[in-house]
C-alpha cells in the first residue's frame, strides 16, 4: 500500500516535473528530457504532499530540520510547518557581513537535525550541507530525500542513514 | 485592533530577530545590532503567523506568489501552502543550464502576481524581481513586505501598489 502510494505520487511528480525539449544538462551534455524540480515545489498541493511523505520518515529525537540553500528551503518551510521543527538553512558559502555564518536560522550546538534535499543525484552538496552541520555541533540524525536519483547510496557510503520518499532513475544519461 | 496585532507581532520579530554584537553590515558599515531575518522565517509559528498576516493582504483576483531567490522562498511556501497560489522564485540571474530561466516554478503569461519579500530596506532586489516579472508576461498586481525597513516607499515611487505587516525603522545607522 505503501508502495502504491509512493509509485503514484513518483507518477504525478514526474508528470509535473518532466520537461521536454532540447536542454543543456549541469554536466555540459545535452538532453530531451530535463526534470525541473521547481515544477513540484512551486505547486501547494504537491508540495504539500511531498512534505507530509518526508514527514512521515523522521523518527523520534529529531529536534531540527536542515536544507542546503536554494530549492529545498520550499520544502523544509513546508515540512516545519507540518511538523512545527525548527529550520536550519546551509549555505553554499559563509554569509559575508552579518552572521558571518554559512548556518542561517536553527542550528545549535547538540541539535539532533533532519538534513531535507529535494533531489539528490550525486549526494554531493547534501553531503557538504552535513559536514557544516555537524561542524556547528549538530547531529545529523536522518537524511531524508524527495526524490532520490542516485544520491541515496552515495550518502549511505558516507556512513548516514537515508530515506527518500520516491526514487527516480534518469530515462537517459 | 489590527494596528495593536501589528505592533505584537512587530515586538515578537524583533524579539526573535534582532542579534546583538559586532558585525559587519552589507553596507561595511560596523554596527553593534544586526536584523537576522532568519530567525523569524526558520520559527514555524512566527513563520506561520507572517505568512497569514501577508495573505490578509492579498486582493481578489491574484493568481500566483512569487519572490525573490534566498530567505523569502521560507515564507513564499508558507503563504502558497495557506493560499493554494502556485509560486514563482526568481532568480538573480538566469539559470546556466536546464531551463535557463531566470524565473522558476510557475509563472505563465498573464498571471496576476503578489511579489513577496520578507526585509526590504531599499527595494532593490523586489524591483528586479518585478522587472524579471514583467518581461515574462506577468502582471505585478501587489508587493507584499513582511517587514518594511524603507523599501516600500521606493517601491511606491516606481509606480507598485505596496503592503507591509510591519514596519521596522532601523534603531542605527
Amino acid at each position: 500500500m505503501l508502495r502504491a502510494m509512493s509509485e503514484d505520487l513518483a507518477d504525478r511528480l514526474i508528470g509535473a516535473s518532466e520537461l521536454h525539449g532540447d536542454f543543456v544538462l549541469s554536466s555540459g551534455k545535452r538532453s530531451s528530457v530535463y526534470f525541473d524540480k521547481f515544477r513540484f515545489l512551486t505547486d501547494p498541493p504537491l508540495l504539500k504532499e511531498v512534505a507530509h511523505a518526508v514527514a512521515g520518515h523522521l523518527p523520534e529525537g529529531i529536534t531540527h530540520l536542515a536544507a542546503p540553500e536554494g530549492a529545498a528551503t520550499l520544502l523544509v518551510a513546508a515540512i516545519a510547518l507540518e511538523t512545527h521543527l525548527p529550520i536550519a538553512v546551509v549555505r553554499k558559502e559563509p554569509k559575508a557581513y552579518g552572521t558571518m555564518s554559512q548556518v542561517e536560522g536553527q542550528a545549535p550546538a547538540g541539535a539532533q537535525v533532519a538534513l531535507i534535499e529535494d533531489v539528490s543525484t550525486t549526494g554531493h552538496q547534501v553531503l557538504k550541507a552535513a559536514r557544516v552541520l555537524e561542524a556547528e555541533g549538530c547531529t545529523i540524525g536522518i537524511v531524508v530525500l524527495a526524490i532520490d536519483r542516485g544520491g541515496a547510496e552515495h550518502l549511505r557510503d558516507e556512513g548516514y542513514w537515508v530515506k527518500s520518499v520516491v526514487e527516480i532513475r534518469p530515462a537517459e544519461d
